[in-house]
């Protein structure tokens, strides 16, 4: 029964990368946690980067944080 | 003091229903655990169909699930 | 495919109370948005009341907030 | 390593006070908990406003709730 | 960037499994999405089986899932 | 109607420091975005240190991060 969200700085997310983050997280539960993939639900979150801050600093204005 | 976060794929959720599920999902509160509607807040977020995986499938080429 | 989460002060929540709170959000995603029980999560956060503010006050301080 | 989550009703928050929001929020956890700036992350979440409800009331409807 | 929350019903996981969660879900942003693990944060909440609901069934109360 | 939730690692935050961060987290709102307190909530979350991940490494085993 897990349940995992990704938050990502919306960058051009492809739909194709969104399914390899959805494989992976719910074979990461599988592999772990031996749990069924039919309960295993990922939801995705894109964030502006105006709206998402680390070191004080907005990620619209941070030069320091490529990723 | 409840507060309810529904997450549920977007796919043309009408104005209507969003206030038909913060209707009902604070009379919940109300009924079930005495709560008070001017303390329960209620927000929807609607995850676009690239973003939501079950089974380990992206909800958007997923045939076997039609809610 | 909702996912529902609730978050209440932890104050002696009882599991039939749980139980009340499962049933109700999903019929409630069921009735509003025709979606299927199998594929809708409910997940209750209980938060301690030092933990919970409102109008500037931690809960557990609070005299004028009664639920 | 605080993570800070700030849900608000989506009416033209500029990028000057998702700054502000995001830089206060940090000295926050700096002040009170002697956290590091570095390994403090803010994201800013804008909810439309038929998505929110209070006292049962969907915001967009509402008069009552002025902020 | 990411920030990835993963909730799970609270049956004993090990700190040996959380760590492992940590590295897989870690790995997987650096391996699809190119981001830096620095910035990436992992939170694992465990979730009594009383208070998750799928089915409209207490999870506590569930035969049919066994994960 | 801002909801505020702050997720920290558990390690012994006092009642007053709580009180601290609802107030502060409060104020910011009232300050950047002229929200009424009455309808702000702020939801502190203080989670295991097995169970925070960065930079690969559960909170727990790491010794570079001190915050």
């Amino acid at each position: 029964m897990p349940f995992i969200n990704i938050k990502v700085t919306d960058e051009q997310v492809t739909k194709a990368q969104k399914r390899q983050l959805i494989e992976g997280a719910t074979q990461l539960m599988v592999d772990v946690l031996n749990k069924h993939p039919k309960t295993t639900h990922v939801v995705i979150e894109e964030i502006p980067i105006d709206n998402w801050g680390v070191d004080a600093k907005q990620y619209s204005n941070s030069k320091k944080f490529k990723s």
